[in-house]
């Protein structure tokens, strides 16, 4: 059973109340608590020690990824992050130092973000440090960006350059959270989704919530420099295609937007952020498959994105 | 390096903002986010396999104590929980069935509190299971009671019996949600604790924030049925009234409220409450000292609750 399979069979039933907008399966869940003309996001997210960081990572890497992720989920509804509780779970040996550069590395994404850090738990994890973060954050009632929405006709857009994260990038990215925010501002977003399991695997939760299908231009697809380059140096590496498309940690934006929106959107783009990289990847498309079309004609994508674990 | 001392450490120098009421420290974070006449309450806790339960125990116990947790910091704020996320961190071979029991359990629970579980993560964490819970909840604008806040003369009071929860109680507690919101609609309570820590322990941070010092009366501290018999049945074991004092898990309250108050709040309590022990357990008193006044006279309390995690 993999993660996707578990989380299927716990979400079946779970407790609800009047509050809930979306409940789970997007990337965050949105409340309705009463503000005036805005909703909450709601959101949590952990990295753990030899999974998704090595023993010997830089601490004020592994608090930045931490929160990161996190604020990554919220940039995906187009929300404004407020504030957020971190779970601490740690040896009985940690050593202090290396606990206070995680928090170092947490602070300084959190402050540039205006978010508040309000509360935590210290719990003892015996062998390996694991770091849950739940965030609170806020989005303009009936703005909110889901995974659900997008149409057959629709442009695909991604944010960057995608593949090789674990070669750096998935302990030091940004998250996308002006560009989400521009974006849902000037353009009207049909869905949105951040990149964290891989563009295979996440634009399928995009297409499964909308219930459509997909076709990807492979040419079209941006790949990063990391990924080319550890295919050039590793003969048994992925090929940097298969690698933009499978690799997890990209944490980009992947987006739809109607047709005619496309070329406004893409120039608007330039002006505003000229030193980040937007892609027009495909288009969404009526029934249910995804396909990935190259000089050989559009074919079935049988590549899936990266699962947090599987069992036999 | 303690619990205690690293989150002195970790706590020295946290991001905030503008809509923090009330940061790290006390139960909950308070947070003004703009709701009319009501501010947002926010908490995380966590639960570790063979440190909070051991891997025998029931799995719906396990699910239930997990939330639980959460709910009683909630109550210790007079607060009204709303919904929750979970971090669900497991050892890739996990039992499907296990994991849906743990669910079972806390959504039994949530479901009784009206709390709606909105979202989760799933990690591996190879050794064993861990349980974050993040709780959102709300409370009327100024009615959030503190753990500062209590004063010289006032009496202190404690729900339920003390100790010995390990036998059975820390995996089966409810928490106090609908007592405290009773006493905080119908009293003016100073300061208000859960007890997760111990009395001993839980009382020094309440007199800690509040500025003040406390004498407890050794015999109206209320020992469970639990504590004395193990006492009884293990020459190793705490005396009963230590156990009191100092086991944690009892998840009770513990507040205070103007001494002119403490006899009409016991005689509302026993019409309101009839099945539930409410124990004035001692006065606070200026000063800074912890004191517990038995046959002998009142001396300084050297006992202290429970860390959860101690180096070396």
């Amino acid at each position: 059973m993999n993660e996707f399979e578990l989380i299927a069979r716990l979400t079946r039933d779970l407790p609800t109340n009047a509050g809930v907008v979306v409940g789970p399966g997007d990337d965050c869940a949105v409340l309705d608590l009463g503000l005036s003309g805005r909703w909450v996001l709601f959101k949590t997210d952990a990295v753990v020690e030899g999974v998704h960081f090595l023993p010997a990572a830089p601490p004020e890497k592994i608090g930045h990824k931490a929160l990161a992720r996190c604020l990554s989920d919220v940039a995906a509804m187009a929300g404004e992050p407020h504030s957020a509780v971190v779970t601490l779970a740690l040896p009985p040996n940690f050593d202090p130092a290396r606990i206070e550069a995680v928090y170092a590395g947490m602070n300084a994404l959190a402050r540039r973000h205006g978010v508040a850090i309000v509360g935590g738990e210290t719990v003892t994890n015996p062998e390996r440090m694991l770091i849950s973060v739940a965030l609170l954050g806020t989005v303009e009632q009936g703005k909110v960006v889901r995974r659900a929405g997008a149409r057959p006709g629709d442009a695909l857009f991604v944010t960057g350059e995608l593949g090789g994260s674990i070669l750096g990038r998935h302990l030091e990215f940004e998250p996308r959270l002006a560009e989400a925010r521009w974006l849902a501002g000037h353009f009207a977003l049909h869905a949105m989704i951040d990149l964290s399991d891989g563009l295979a695997g996440d634009l399928r939760h995009v297409l499964a919530a909308s219930g459509v299908g997909a076709e990807l231009l492979a040419d079209a697809i941006p790949i990063s420099r990391a990924a080319r380059e550890h295919a050039r140096s590793h003969t048994a590496a992925k090929p940097p295609l298969a690698a933009a498309l499978t690799d997890g940690e990209d944490f980009e934006l992947l987006f739809a937007v109607a047709s005619r929106d496309a070329v406004p959107l893409l120039d608007a783009w330039k002006a505003q952020f000229p030193a980040l990289r937007l892609s027009c990847i495909g288009k969404v498309t009526a029934g249910h498959t995804l396909l990935l079309r190259d000089r050989a004609g559009a074919n079935p994508l049988d590549l899936h994105g990266y699962a947090h674990f599987t069992q036999p």
